[in-house]
């Protein structure tokens, strides 16, 4: 059974916990409320699940709780940012606000980040250009664990892509999904409770289609959204290697089979060619298109548009990318965030590691 | 049987169809080069098999041959574009031209274009970007045959992204795909041959699973890349959505349901709310994120690892995005392009029409 925990305590939690790492004040809570913004948002692989993920990482030494993030490259629409080693959930809104000041003058702002670490959800640094009637994006390689079509080697990482686009009277269509058929998350889902996997999602060491939700452990891999060759999954790692390039050869991070593992028991990576993992934000300015009244006013009709379409039998509606998360942010923010037993147990052995109680 | 025709005579032909149609002599042959670039690469769907169907356009009125491309909104790394009802053929390359100039100075440019027609493949105008050592981006909408996810109506396109990425001593990679899970032009080759569809190409009018390849002529619909919902047909369809939004909404071009069709004998949409077909074009400067030879050489390292994966058994090697159309290209420069008979016959009529003789 999950037992519910109010969102401010948790927060506080999480907050005392970046800090007893090292993390400055302000470093603490921006790390917190990317963190915490999974949850909200329903994508509980992504939250405070991971907390004990990223505090091995800093014992290990793979994460710098107080880098001095710079920008080492720029023109008036891009920059890369060195995020030096810090925390994801750190560099990525640092680098967002870069791609959002550079929108401001230029119309649209794009930032490539290396020496980064994992980021939580894309959607929250694409999110943030929303108040500022801006289209964010936001994309970040990860360590590989997909197998490109045609491989049996796993060379990309899940790779996520996100877009936020502002709407008038309407919430904004938020689209944020892995670039493979399954996301890791649905993964351990089926493992929990001992189940099989759909065609498609997977295969084995030696690249065969495989429906063991444990294929991962044994040498398989991932599979690219649409599967195989035959429904597309060149599409899918087309989108996954975009990402990848995006975010590591854009900007000097690793790509490929090169990008820093999340566990912090997996060895590292061998000569590898650049720094850390690499994350890509844009920000574009929706009056440096049009004029913003009419932008909302068009976007609006998109989603009323879609949202009204005809369902087929057996479900209800269409979904506009968006609707779930934000249904569970609004419950999660009334009602509390449900946590798993093992997950409670896990962020109470990080608070007695620091002295920080639960 | 297939027969081969000459480049150069193919070239000749069809541009002295577009200049028969009113269209200048730089125009033509932009529109030439455009629509023979999918011939030469092997996507035969989009190439001179399609010229009568613009010709068609034409004569219906839905096509401007001498239109006054124009800006109607800029900032220093963005622009909108009104194509004046020109072929998209025309527009898209001129748009693409506008995305380079802004590139140069600003490190990105991105034009969203309105009041245009199909523009080809997307590949063609990307790879505009490659030769000032840019990134080029190309999408556009299209008239609907495509159902999202848990819809029995067809709102979307096939609505196509292409990234064209360049390399060092490697040839670039460039990605360029529908975001359904199959291409129309790979149905039509199932409807030639007489045989069905694989699982997760296909709904019927109702939105239920179909594998009959003429399920579209029965106000069946594509599907999003993934096929259904288990198989992650709502990121196919987030794909897709963000397309017609940067294509459309962002030029106040038409979008969804109401942009117009390619078939001139369809009658247009009702009640639409923008002004022809959108494209979204953009060229990222390399050298606005890192010296360009540090760039280069790390996107040759890239395209190497991968090219080098260990391939499953049965499969020769993994194959990097475009390089099956390189290899079509240089074959068909060689030798000539195939063209079916019923091409062939297509093409004599539409010369006849002018006084062109193939």
């Amino acid at each position: 059974m999950e037992e519910r925990i109010n969102l401010s305590v948790l927060e506080s939690f999480v907050s005392a916990v970046f800090h007893a790492m090292g993390c400055s004040s302000v470093d603490a809570e921006t790390a917190t409320r990317a963190l915490v913004a999974a949850d909200l948002r329903g994508i509980d692989s992504h939250g405070v699940a991971r907390l004990s993920g990223y505090v091995r990482l800093w014992e290990a030494g793979r994460i710098n709780a107080s880098p001095k993030i710079c920008i080492v490259h720029e023109s008036p629409s891009t920059a890369v940012v060195d995020g030096d080693g810090g925390l994801g959930l750190v560099v990525a809104p640092w680098a967002m606000q870069v791609a959002i000041e550079k929108a401001k003058t230029a119309g649209t702002g794009w930032v490539s980040v290396c020496n980064s670490n994992h980021f939580g959800i894309a959607a929250h640094h694409a999110m943030m250009a929303l108040e500022h009637d801006m289209t964010g994006i936001a994309m970040t390689n990860a360590s590989a664990i997909v197998a490109p079509t045609f491989s049996s080697e796993r060379l990309l990482g899940t790779n996520p892509i996100c877009y936020a686009i502002p709407a008038g009277q309407e919430p904004a269509f938020v689209a944020d999904f892995a670039t493979t058929t399954a996301a890791n998350g649905k993964l351990e889902i089926l493992q929990r409770k001992g189940m099989d996997t759909p065609d498609g999602w997977l295969q084995d060491a030696d690249g065969q289609p495989v429906n063991d939700a444990h294929a991962l452990r044994k040498g398989g891999a991932l599979l690219p959204l649409g599967g195989d060759r035959e429904h597309g999954s060149h599409k899918g790692f087309a989108l996954g290697s975009i990402v990848d390039i995006l975010s590591g050869v854009f900007s000097g991070a690793n790509f490929g089979p090169w990008v820093p593992p999340f566990p912090a028991y997996v060895p590292m990576p061998e000569n590898q060619p650049g720094k850390g993992l690499g994350h890509f934000l844009g920000a574009m300015r929706i009056d440096a298109f049009r004029p913003a009244s009419e932008f909302l006013a068009d976007m609006d009709l998109w989603i009323r548009r879609f949202r009204q379409a005809s369902p087929v039998s057996g479900q209800e509606r269409v979904i506009i990318p968006g609707d779930p998360e934000r249904a569970f942010e609004a419950e999660r923010r009334a009602q509390g965030i449900p946590l798993l037993p093992v997950v409670w147990e896990d962020l109470r052995s990080v608070g007695e590691k620091f002295g920080i109680n639960l």
